[in-house]
C-alpha cells in the first residue's frame, strides 16, 4: 500500500501545526511524525524573539499566538502542538483564544506520563531556568497527586547545541546536576521513581540521563520523555480532527522519513538548518523566513 | 582628599554611560570603575531584547541606538562605552550617528592591546558565536597587521552564569576549546602569542585561561582581556570629555567601591541584580526597570 508522497497526493491528510520559540521543538515533530507518518507537519520556530523564558507572560502570549495564527491561517494546520515548555507554560489559554482548532502543550501529557509511571508518588523534573520558574510542571503533577522536585539545568541546552550530547563533559554535568537533585529529594523525604525530561533539547541526552540516573546502588528512576509523552497524547487527543492511525496505511519508520514536513523560523535560519537534523533525525531542508514582526 | 560620594556633592564630575545587551559588560564596567573612581556611572543592560547575536545588523543598531540615546539624553552620559562586542562590532557607526558624545566599542581596543603584546604577530581570538560570526575582531586585527584566528567558545557564558567560574567541568571545556584553537593555528602555520578575550563574559575565567594557556611544553601565550584594554582606552580617548587621571584625587581601590553606579535593565533585573555582583565585584545595587519599547 502506498501512503501520500507529495501535498497533491495527499489530499485531505491532514495538517499537524507544532509550533516552538527555538527549534529544540523538533525532538516533538519527530516523535510526532513517528506516530503519525500519515499526516502533514508546519513546524515555526519563532527564532527570532527567542529566549521566551525572559519575557513576560503578556509578551509570550501575544508571540505565541500570532505564530500559532501563522500555523492554521497560512499553513492550513487542524489541530497545533505547542512544542515549548514556557509557551505551554504560560500561554496555551491565549492560544486557545487565538485559533480555532485544538491546542495541546507538552507540559500536561508529561506530567500524566509521570502519573502512570509512578508507584511511589515522587517525580522528579529537570528543565530550564525559565521553565522551572514557572513551576508549571509542579502544578501539573500536583494536580494528578504527584509531588514533584523541579531543577533548572541551565548547560544542558549548550551542552546539546555544541554537539556533546555523547561527551564525557556532558555526562559529568548531568551527573552532577542529578546528584545535587535526588540530594535535594532525599533531604525532604522524597522516594521519587521518576524523572521527566522537561525541556525539549533533553531527549537527545536521553542516553547519557538514564546512565546516570541508573548508576549506582540507588533505586531505579524511570526516564519519562515529554516529547514521546505529548506524541501520544497528540495521537489520542486530536483523533476527531485526523484519522486515526489504524484508519489509514502505517509506513514503517523507515517511510517516516518521507512524510512532508515544512519548517519555518522568524530568523537564524541558518542555525535552524545546521542543528536542526540533529533534533528531527532527518534533514530539516529549506527552512522558510516569515515575519511575525517585532 | 576627599571625593564625590553622591550625585550632588559630584557636581561636575562626569557621567560615563556603559551599554551592552546583556550585563556581561558589567566588567567592563569593573574596569572602568578601577580608572576613573572619581567619576559616575550609567549602565544600562537590554536584557530584554538579548541575545542581539542572532539579530539582523539593522535590528541591532536600532536597539543599540535607542539604548545610547537613553544613556545619553536621560542620564546625562557625556561619554558611552559598548561594552557588547556584537554592537561594538555591527552598530558603532550607528550609535555614533545617534548620539552627540564620543563613543568607544570593546573591539578596536582589544585589537590595539594585541597589537602592542604580539612580537610573532599571530593572535587568537575567542568569543560567542555572534562576534565570531561577525569576524569583527579578525578585521581590526588585520588593520594592525595582525594575523587573527577566531574561535567560537558557546559554552563559556553558560559555564559563567552557572557560577562555575573556578569549577573543573570549566577547566575541562577551556582546555578543550584552547586544545582546539592551538591545533587549528598550527596546522595554518601560524605561531599565536596573544589570545584575545572576545566577550564580556570572560574575564570572570581568567585565571582558568591562563592556567590552560600556559601550562606543559607550548610557548607562553599573553591573555589579552579587552575589558581592561577599552577601560584603557576610555581613560585616553575621553580626556576632552572627562578630567584626566591625575586632575583629580585618586581613590584607592578600596575606595571605588564608593564610585557612583546607577544599574538600569529593559526586563529580567531578578537576574541582573542576582548575577550581577559577580561580574561588577561589588552589589549592583537596585537595577532600575527601563522600558526602550519592542
Amino acid at each position: 500500500m502506498s501512503y501520500p508522497q507529495t501535498r497533491e497526493e495527499a489530499g485531505n491528510a491532514p495538517t499537524v501545526g507544532v509550533f516552538d520559540s527555538g527549534f529544540g521543538g523538533l525532538t516533538v515533530l519527530r516523535a510526532l511524525v513517528a506516530r503519525m507518518p500519515w499526516a502533514r507537519f508546519a513546524f515555526l520556530g519563532d527564532t527570532a524573539r527567542l529566549p521566551y523564558g525572559s519575557k513576560s507572560r503578556r509578551t509570550i502570549a501575544r508571540y505565541a499566538a500570532e505564530s500559532a495564527q501563522f500555523l492554521v491561517n497560512e499553513q492550513g494546520a487542524q489541530s497545533l502542538v505547542i512544542a515549548c515548555n514556557t509557551a505551554s507554560a504560560l500561554a496555551l489559554d491565549a492560544i486557545q483564544d487565538a485559533v480555532p482548532v485544538p491546542v495541546l502543550g507538552v507540559i500536561e501529557p508529561g506530567a500524566a506520563a509521570a502519573r502512570a509511571a509512578s508507584a511511589t508518588g515522587d517525580v522528579l523534573v529537570i528543565a530550564t531556568d525559565a521553565t522551572v520558574h514557572s513551576h508549571a510542571y509542579a502544578a501539573a503533577c500536583g494536580g494528578k497527586g504527584l509531588r514533584a522536585l523541579e531543577k533548572a539545568c541551565p548547560l544542558l541546552v549548550p551542552l546539546v547545541e555544541e554537539g556533546w550530547t555523547d561527551h564525557p563533559v556532558t555526562a559529568e554535568v548531568i551527573r552532577i546536576y542529578l546528584d545535587e537533585l535526588r540530594s535535594d529529594a532525599a533531604r525532604q523525604g522524597m522516594n521519587p521513581d521518576a524523572l521527566v525530561l522537561g525541556c525539549t533539547h533533553y531527549p537527545l541526552l536521553r542516553p547519557l540521563i538514564e546512565q546516570a540516573i541508573g548508576g549506582g546502588t540507588q533505586p531505579a528512576i524511570r526516564v519519562i520523555d515529554s516529547a514521546e509523552s505529548t506524541a501520544e497524547a497528540a495521537l489520542r487527543e486530536f483523533e476527531g480532527c485526523v484519522p486515526a492511525i489504524t484508519d489509514l496505511p502505517g509506513p514503517s519508520a523507515h517511510e517516516s522519513q518521507q512524510t512532508e514536513i515544512r519548517c519555518f523560523a522568524t530568523d537564524s535560519v541558518e542555525k535552524f538548518e545546521r542543528l536542526g537534523s540533529r533534533f528531527l533525525g532527518r534533514p530539516v531542508g529549506d527552512v522558510g523566513l516569515v515575519d511575525l514582526g517585532g
